[in-house]
């Protein structure tokens, strides 16, 4: 996607000794890219949420593994570098799903040219990243076409968090589609959720939507019901961090609540996700670790003071606590249906199968 | 209820020229009081939420209008002076409650008692709505203590939004039957929604059970389905600004979400009230208007900084918009119960009719 004209993907190589990120804990206020030299870079990066979303955080891991091999390419150095990565995130499966195919790809190969094989790996890791995106756009732009056919005025689409192109390596999962039907000339109109604690719908949703000029109106979280209600969204359309086999959907926290607004009201409610997102090894969404972050991101709230300085105000009284599960479980009864890069089916364990027979567990 | 050992209510008489308010907008970070002298002071303070609440901006509304018919005690006066407080703030009923209350005492009356009566009035809706208020800790109190003894362990409760003793004269809605629960020894912790977009949750709410001594966690808007996915939820409490005579609930938006959440996992849901929140001329919750505000409130965030000098930030993106509806409508089928100053009923018309068959449509 572009940047003032610029073409960026949310991950690049930097010749086969380094790799560059888009610093996301600075959007939208400041544009930063950052180079990481060591899979501990790496490790930080996907730990601060520098980089996020759970497509991208695995081809992150990928390139951290590879940085990792440059600099020693035994076993035991493969293995401690995938324990690392592996224990920044605990609930997107995407990263332990790259971190196995890193190493699989590299056991049992010559020392000699895994550096070399690894930084490969990672490429295609990344490049099938945007290819099975690309291809999630094209799936989901037919059923916003459809109902937009249907409908014939102008379609409101709610979404939360951030599912769109910094999310994944290019294209995203959820906003692909809208992306795609904006651009071939579909009316629509997006309410992004703002998604505390980290504000990812108001700070990262809103900067991409508004880079590719696509309308959208920012609310708080609390407002999406209300708008349901009212007869103001068309489709629900969001990402997910994991998905079980029997098609509960892990995605960030509060995606349940919307989940259960849509049910209530009749809105289709539709997840968007590689296959690299489904957790073909468990049976249901209870199985899936919930991280539990820091509790200054529930006191404390970070954006730009009038002068364009960045500060961080704090909203709570001295003394309170705060919780903060970063994800919750939306059970597959009030899913609409799937999107992914084979196409559309049913949130059931056989609605996935159909489309993925050959998925190993 | 006590600030720093002092006995507050959330309005006060000054002489009979004047009346003492709590900026609410300072709170948690400075504790402010205001002097108002005139209606429009009054009518300020309600509409820039300086005052805020359902039952405290009838009883403020009161105080303003007794200000008005000082000034000039003519019925035209007391004519444009209901009209602008009663046009501050669009949703909660008891805005209209109480200048009705006021102009119906005072019309008919001679001019020269007017200005006494209207301060003798004013107090009378004051004294009336903390007494209506600790009769609603008293009922609330006796449905947690039975929920304790079944449990028979530490309750958790969630609330939204504030419907403590900031949002009336005194005790409180939704947090009166906490505190008393809280000094009969009960065990119990609370799970404080955080109330985006002006946080009243995490600023005022916390703020009052802090002060109180009552245990509270600030959790984002978005966390409370997955508490009560997970059963850490026992019973969700919240106040409302306006119920409908079929008994749906108009409250801060974001109710409706958490309503849906609890009838989802079988959490009790109870709404505390006084009667003077009825509608009892509504036969839904479809007509209730709901407060569009400004959409400052969503791009921005106030709170202390490191220093402890108030800022706010911007979190989105230039160019980017926002809405911001004040209140959702949680229809009746998802509220167990009102909690009201005559006792515990169904929501339901029958169910409200059987505690006020006396109350005039």
């Amino acid at each position: 996607m572009k940047i003032a004209g610029k073409n960026y993907r949310s991950v690049w190589p930097l010749g086969e000794d380094a790799f560059g990120i888009i610093d996301q804990t600075k959007l939208p206020h400041e544009f930063v890219t950052l180079s990481l030299r060591s899979v501990e870079d790496a490790a930080h990066a996907i730990k601060s949420m520098q980089t996020r979303g759970a497509p991208l955080i695995g081809a992150v891991a990928a390139y951290g593994l590879a940085l990792a091999v440059r600099a020693d390419s035994s076993d035991d150095n493969l293995a401690r570098a995938a324990a690392l990565l592996n224990a920044t995130r605990p609930t997107a499966v995407n990263l332990n799903w790259a971190l196995k195919r890193m190493t699989e790809r590299l056991h049992n190969q010559p020392h000699r040219g895994r550096a070399a094989l690894a930084w490969q790996e990672a490429a295609a890791i990344a490049d099938e990243d945007a290819a099975m995106c690309e291809a999630i756009g094209r799936n989901g732009f037919a059923l916003i076409r459809d109902l937009a056919t249907e409908k014939n005025r102008k379609l409101n689409i709610l979404t939360h968090c951030n599912a769109g192109w910094l999310a994944t390596v290019d294209w995203g999962t959820a906003l692909a589609p809208i992306y795609m039907a904006h651009d071939a000339g579909i009316a629509l109109h997006v309410f992004v959720d703002e998604t505390r604690p980290r504000n990812q719908g108001a700070a990262l949703t809103a900067f991409e939507l508004g880079g590719h000029g696509v309308a959208h109106t920012v609310i708080a979280d609390n407002a999406g019901g209300h708008y349901m209600q009212a007869g103001e969204v068309d489709l629900c359309l969001v990402g997910t961090d994991r998905v079980a086999a029997n098609g509960d959907v892990a995605n960030k926290i509060g995606t349940y609540l919307k989940a259960l607004a849509a049910k209530d009201n009749d809105v289709p409610f539709y997840v968007a996700l590689p296959s690299t997102t489904i957790d073909w090894s468990l049976t249901s969404g209870r199985d899936i670790p919930i991280e539990e972050r820091a509790p200054d991101e529930v006191f404390q709230v970070t954006g730009r003071m009038a002068g364009g300085t960045l500060a961080t105000v704090t909203i709570t009284p001295p003394g309170s606590l705060a919780a903060n599960p970063g994800f919750d479980i939306t059970p597959a009864r009030l899913v609409t249906g799937f999107i992914t890069e084979r196409g559309v089916c049913a949130a059931t364990q056989e609605g996935l199968r159909g489309l993925f027979p050959d998925a190993k567990k």
